[in-house]
């Protein structure tokens, strides 16, 4: 079953491009490229950011950047940058 | 410079591969590919990992699988699977 609409990812992802690029290749090597990525680990690490299991300053960003967005966000912008070549 | 050396990296991961697979391609979806992926985006995840700032039961697990590598094991495994296609 299609994990999540990457149509309504790209819409729902606008300050994700600005560290992981347009579509998904990071701007800077210490950022993770995401392009490409498996959906379902994309979602599983926005998550951990949400709940804090990933800690750290770039953790502490991720989380704040996350906190609007639902599940149903998530997989959309998983989708759309694990379709990207 | 260069970040690790790739050959001693391919050495040092043999059990990075069970779920990461050969060349950084994931066994599962649940797990992220690593090929192309940014060296030093690797290199601080792994110290994450082994330095508990990620949390849950595969960060248990990669922590554990990480436990006797040092600095430079990581990153020339960094640089193996940064350097696959």
């Amino acid at each position: 079953e299609p994990f999540g609409d990457p149509q309504l990812g790209k819409i729902k992802a606008p300050s994700c491009v600005f560290c992981h690029g347009q579509t998904g290749i990071a701007v800077n090597p210490s950022y993770p490229n995401i392009n490409g990525q498996n959906a379902s680990y994309l979602f599983q690490s926005m998550k951990d950011y949400q709940n804090g299991d990933r800690k750290g300053p770039l953790a502490e960003m991720m989380k704040a950047q996350l906190s609007r967005l639902n599940d149903e966000d998530l997989k959309d912008i998983a989708a759309y940058f694990s379709s990207q070549k």
